[in-house]
């Protein structure tokens, strides 16, 4: 199990980052809710960055700058990069000493299924998870930018203590969404389900005559009565946990490609 | 096994993409190469897009731009975004059916290990195994602008020939990585080493006083006398396969991530 005690405070230290930059509150609610577990420190892309994955910015440099803080246990940095630069950049050069728990979040929209992917609130997570830090993204599902968050806080508090207390397996973080105007019916750990998108672009010819694509699309879920799934359960109003290994060796299937290659 | 017939030529149409963007060398090597198997496509980015893992374009459209034909069986387009908005895209407005392979790189540098993540030419061979198409990414372990890539083309041919034969298992594609400034001594299928990246950025103050941060610094190979993974056999002169998932659901893991939650 991945679990240090801090050795500056004698509270943990917890770093929240996201992927809808510093401003989005989605990260000052998380941050807050974490507050009463130990001290935060907010390290967010300046600008936003969903559907950044596990981007980072090579041959560029970034900045960081500090924002007010949110209360005497929230500091607040932004960073001129992805999600994963932020974690990047916090361990550098932003945080008094290695942190207890990273969490990122609470991202606005859906990382479920195969989103987890493209998601750049998962990205961060992951990257902590690569540090050996014990991880959870956090998602919901609506972008109404008035979305209740609340909604999610005793889910959201139950997985922060429990992590904190017992740690994540080695090489695991974890990837929760949240159903969307409603109250958590309950917890599902489960997978992620399986899919894909359809009518991926809007074309579009510009006012110069020129065409363009907008990325757009539906998810179509290849399993949606499949009660192992994340989908499943969070079309019937629970939260969903998916554990998550950044890792994506299939060491299972050595063998059989060692057979389609014949080697 | 996912393999489809293309259904308008006889010859397999394979789709090649990368992140180095659709004037490096390595796209042009590989898809030469590749014309001796199917009729070729390159859908390559505009401009470099090192880094950019799984990352996707959204909120911004995306233009697409016909290059000369490096032969009667190449075509060139390049795409404004990043890999996989090429693989997306290309599959939406540019391939005139669906491609038997989709092929990446080659990459003008390593994405063995754990830099697999953060791989852009990955990027754009997971998006081609999402859609169900078998998908292989190539790298090399040389940013030397003029290294020779010729080295490699026994053991690509001996690839493409195989999965077009073959195919892959459904959800899964392959990163191969090749050594630098030798003809390979063999293929090996293996896993990708496990470590972490130390003294990752260098501190500047700009003319203006301001700190900022360059990314650098060197991975370190947490198991470097372990035979079972990439590095070992890179190091060693061979070329590595590694059986990559998408879905990085740790299934395995789901009881124990209940027990944490006590869920």
């Amino acid at each position: 199990m991945q679990n240090e005690k801090n050795i500056i405070s004698q509270r943990p230290l917890i770093l929240v980052a996201n992927d809808d930059g510093v401003e989005a509150r989605g990260i000052r609610h998380l941050a807050t809710l974490a507050s009463r577990y130990g001290d935060v420190i907010i390290a967010a892309p300046l600008s936003p960055q969903s559907g950044m994955s596990s981007a980072l910015t090579v041959g560029e440099p970034l900045y960081i700058n500090k924002y007010p803080d949110l209360s005497e246990n929230v500091k607040v940095y932004s960073v001129s990069g992805t999600p994963v630069d932020c974690v990047k950049l916090a361990m550098h050069a932003i945080v008094p000493s290695r942190p207890d728990l990273i969490l990122s979040g609470i991202n606005h929209g859906s990382n479920a299924a195969v989103n987890n992917i493209y998601s750049g609130t998962m990205g961060a997570a992951m990257e902590g998870c690569l540090i050996g830090i014990p991880s959870v993204g956090f998602s919901l599902l609506s972008h109404d930018p008035e979305a209740r968050l609340d909604q999610c806080d005793p889910i959201i508090c139950h997985i922060i203590d429990s992590v904190l207390t017992k740690g994540l397996p080695e090489g695991l973080c974890l990837n929760v969404n949240f159903p969307k105007e409603v109250i958590p019916a309950g917890v599902k750990v489960v997978r992620a389900a399986k899919g894909y998108w359809t009518e991926e672009y809007a074309d579009f010819v510009t006012p110069y005559g020129r065409t363009s694509y907008w990325l757009t699309g539906r998810f179509h879920n290849e399993e949606p009565d499949c009660p192992e799934t994340d989908e499943y359960w969070l079309a019937r109003g629970y939260a969903s946990v998916v554990p998550i290994r950044p890792d994506q060796t299939a060491t299972d299937s050595i063998d059989t490609i060692k057979e389609v290659l014949g080697s």
